[in-house]
């Protein structure tokens, strides 16, 4: 069987990037840069003033103290956005806002905490400084580059394309990911529930999986454990980028899944269908109508693991994403683990804080089938394929899938 | 002045929960749950099996393995999602798939793999195991809490709703936020930038902000520098719950932002204005048309900043959410730092991991005009108010705004 290392860089060689669109600014939050940005101007463009205060020739204020106030004549009152209008000679000084250009003659700024107004003039309690003047281009200068291909941008990042002007942004375009749950027990969230069936929650966390990592999810609905209903339905994919099946993978009589990537797989075909990992072993991976498909456990634990694993960095890779794992930490293992050797597990769990340190404790019945365990989770324990036993008390590794809360956290 | 928490619970307040609103469940992901979930149903809602292979009688496989096969006649196929039809009796069995009702009789299952199919009769190797019947109700019983309220909907909580049946979702209302720039040196992204002018950064900045934590930002511009500008431009901020208005707090000759909270606040007034931290001390909160309203400095990475530790909280309890605050780790400081003494510093940062442990150094130029600090930024460093001098090797509590890249992280 294939690790998850090994099956992830199988999928990624089949996985273009997608192309590149320009989408207004207030838009862009949590897409991918598909370009450098570097700066068209200087910032700031001006010498200006760091302090509220006065604009004054530093030599000229050599020597005043509150003990030996000197003063000076105000000819001018700079705001910001004003530019200033007379040159600063020696004697004079001229009112200046946070962030107004300084004016010309001036070397040194004194803040207003250490000045007072009396009529005409200013008395002055302290030196001129120079390092209250931010020079122009200090922050960034014309041509340089500010941000990389490949960020995920944040607000902080918005905030930055904005001070540069720029009203649209390059990102690469969503991947369209068709999803399709398979299983005569399947029923939809609409329609009413027969006495042997169950809902339908594959397609709907996969939607919500598809969403938060910045595909458009395409709802291909519920396919019936037949071979013409699994390729009827799989029709409506022709518009989609990828192909998420879930369900009909293992070895039941009734699993035709498999079958439809060899079957409809015009230049395509099966690149594995086994995986060494816990939960999720039955995840095949290969191309539907020539386009990268998974073919996902039906199990709802296994299918949203697997997505994590195997799906989620590929979405990321075809975004141009810098980004493609889950964050990995070190922590504390809190209780004795059993396994067999041969498989990765992933095992959804509660990271938390504890005098400082990582403390990671499983969240209950890891069942395949026991959606309940991601209720307190906030991360997966990773245990290797090749251990049998973890002590508590070990340094495991532990990939968070969600915020560590407060409750536990240090107080800052 | 006051500290940050001291400040906090002043806002806290002044806050007051928004209703509910019933959401589609797929457009629930994200969203703070309104009420709490109780299971109105079994899960499994019927014994049903583990494993592909046969449903059988224990105590008829007594003593079966490959040495010594036993051999039972096939009285029905059970794919999921069927009924079964026919009770096992001493000497039967039937083929089960996953997930398939268990049939009466039956109290074992033998994995598909440990049995060799010949006519209508099965050859099997191994005892059936009662360890392969999934319970009805093993995962969730009719009545069980499930999720609580406050619990900000994830992909896995969603297929949790999913799998309870639940297709529309009552959640917190996302708060609308008016958020208003204001400053003569501004220029808005679609104008031509006068020589003496600036982009406008902090508008973009926190709408992004308002929408990573749920709210709707509602845009109301920039204001000049006038009482009157300002008092105008406020007025478009009536349909909102809250509002933001960043520039203008200062001690300078144009800042009127103050005087508008007691001018236009019928029963509404200043808190406060100034908090210890840095950036950001000019911080004013208190109530503009009866409508909380903090006035964030116009520095943009202080209005960023301030966004973070002030406004954010506010805006996660008004949406009913139990996890406030950004997550806080401990990490070793990679270099000394220095601070006056009196404020409580965030300093921009990159946190990441080295032989299995976090470290965190500055992004290098802490201007709070510079809002370069934020691109390699992942994290803040929080430096208490009584601390002079940090030194490297130091552990220091961080904040956590940003992933951890995985160049840095642990391979699984």
């Amino acid at each position: 069987m294939l690790s998850v290392e090994e099956a992830q860089e199988k999928i990624f060689l089949q996985i273009s990037p997608m192309g590149a669109e320009k989408v207004p600014l207030s838009s862009a939050l949590g897409r991918i840069l598909s370009e450098e940005i570097v700066s068209s101007l200087d910032h700031p463009p001006w010498d200006n003033s760091a302090m509220d205060g006065y604009a004054v020739i530093a030599s000229d204020t050599r020597g005043a103290s509150h003990a030996t106030p000197l003063r000076l004549t105000v000819i001018e009152t700079i705001p910001a956005g004003a530019l200033p209008q007379k040159k600063i000679i020696p004697g004079t000084a001229s009112k200046i806002m946070t962030g107004a250009p300084l004016p010309a003659g001036a070397d040194a700024i004194i803040k207003a905490e250490d000045t007072h107004p009396i009529g005409q003039e200013v008395e002055i309690y302290a030196e001129g400084d120079a390092d209250f003047i931010r020079r122009r281009g200090e922050v960034m200068q014309k041509g340089n580059l500010i941000l990389k291909k490949g960020v995920r941008i944040r607000p902080y990042e918005v905030a930055i394309l904005a001070s540069l002007g720029l009203s649209e942004i390059a990102v690469f375009k969503r991947p369209q990911v068709a999803i399709l749950s398979t299983g005569n027990e399947l029923c939809d969230l609409c329609e009413p529930k027969g006495p042997h069936q169950i809902y339908n929650s594959n397609s709907y966390g996969l939607m919500a999986q598809v969403v938060e990592v910045g595909g458009i999810p395409i709802p291909l609905g519920i396919a019936k454990d037949t071979r013409s209903d699994l390729i009827t339905k799989l029709e409506a994919a022709s518009e989609a980028d990828f192909i998420l099946i879930s369900g009909g993978v293992s070895v039941g009589d009734y699993d035709f899944v498999k079958e439809v990537f060899s079957e409809k797989g015009k230049g395509g075909g099966m690149a594995f269908w086994r995986i060494a990992m816990k939960p999720g072993k039955p995840l095949a991976f290969g191309l539907v109508f020539g386009k990268p498909t998974w073919g996902l456990p039906g199990n709802p634990v296994s299918a949203m693991v697997t997505f994590d694993q195997c799906v989620r960095p590929a979405l990321l890779v075809a975004q141009g994403a810098l980004n493609r794992f889950l964050p990995v930490v070190q922590a504390e293992l809190m209780e004795n683990i059993q396994k067999e050797a041969g498989r990765r597990h992933y095992i959804r769990a509660r990271l938390y804080i504890q005098g400082g340190r990582y403390c990671v404790a499983p969240t209950g019945d890891q069942d395949s089938a026991n959606l309940l365990s991601f209720v307190e989770a906030n991360a997966y324990i990773v245990i290797p394929e090749g251990e049998v036993q973890v002590k508590a008390g070990s340094q495991v590794n532990v990939q968070i899938i969600g915020a560590i809360g407060q409750d536990q956290g240090l107080s800052p």
